[in-house]
């Protein structure tokens, strides 16, 4: 099986490279040390990618960010990388990767935690990943080829918690292998439209 | 109360002004026929109304759209409309609407049934639902003042029905009037954070 995985440079990435196993062809892509630079962000950068990439089995995005900022402080322009990032730049690599991945594929975004147990400063992220939890489950039935779309909901990871721990009060983070279990789920198994919850 | 309806003028809107009652005043904006006009998708357009209207009790929003659109065609451009319109469009009547909301006051959005009960062509507006939602959600522990915020979430509607029962086979549409009775629990009652489903 081809695999890209995208973000895969990223703590969650790598367990999801370390996961899904070295017996399949993986594609590290990412915005900077991987096979294949790409900015989500950027249509152009991401129709790039795919063709350098080519036909392929699975499509994994580990990649996706959003501002935080107290929701009195959090402007339009501020909300505007969540926008572009973790939810255009996901629904794009949609969108954009269709054609390139072969039949009974599969893509694998990210959500997260913050849109159902939300936090201070989250409300750009939390809007974020519900958009992208959405989608997923619509597009499911109407993916074309037997192509399969899931998503997976991390909770703070710990190998990021000294950073995050002032953020999620009250939370008990996971491994972050944990999610990476969640992403090999949804590349390896055969459900389509879910939303894998690693809390 | 002072009561700002945007979208006053379409299906929904009309019921939800006729449900919020003649005893309270409210202001009707939409892009055309309203007291004042507005186009949720421009960020001037939405400061210029809250500028014109000063200070408000509600800022209820029953505008916003998406394209319809199967998987397969669905490009960047064709999702930009759900993005703009009932995504950010509704983000930023928040974000810029803020200050002008008095102690006490209330946000009500608008999402929709296909987030939850998917259908064919319907992955642009499903997204923006599902973010909204979660934005309401998350958006809702940090408002300050006292300032609540809640979405309603209608099906289809009778009054609508002719034009969308195609897309909506083995739905049971419901009178807008009953779409138009959760606005009013939201405006009158005392919950935040909530996503009324009327289906």
């Amino acid at each position: 099986m081809k695999i890209l995985v995208i973000g895969a440079s990223g703590t969650i990435g790598k367990k999801v490279i370390k996961e899904l196993g070295r017996e399949h062809d993986l594609i590290c892509a990412g915005r900077n040390g991987s096979d294949i630079s790409v900015d989500i962000t950027s249509q152009d950068s991401i129709k790039n990618m795919y063709e350098q990439v080519g036909k392929i089995d699975a499509v994994v995005n580990a990649a996706g960010g959003a501002n935080f900022s107290p929701l009195t402080e959090l402007t339009p322009e501020k909300n505007e990388k969540g926008i572009q990032s973790k939810l255009k730049g996901q629904v794009n690599l949609v969108l954009l990767g269709l054609d390139y991945v072969n039949n009974n594929g599969s893509f694998t975004l990210t959500t997260g935690i913050m849109m159902d147990d939300p936090i201070l400063q989250g409300a750009s992220a939390a809007m974020a990943n519900g958009g992208v939890k959405a989608f997923v489950k619509s597009a499911s039935i109407e993916m074309p080829r037997g192509i399969r779309i899931n998503s997976v909901s991390p909770n703070a990871v710990q190998e990021s918690w000294d950073r995050l721990r002032d953020y999620f009060p009250g939370f008990e983070p996971v491994p972050a292998g944990r999610v990476a279990i969640a992403f090999k789920k949804s590349v390896y198994g055969a459900q389509t439209g879910q939303n894998y919850e690693v809390y």
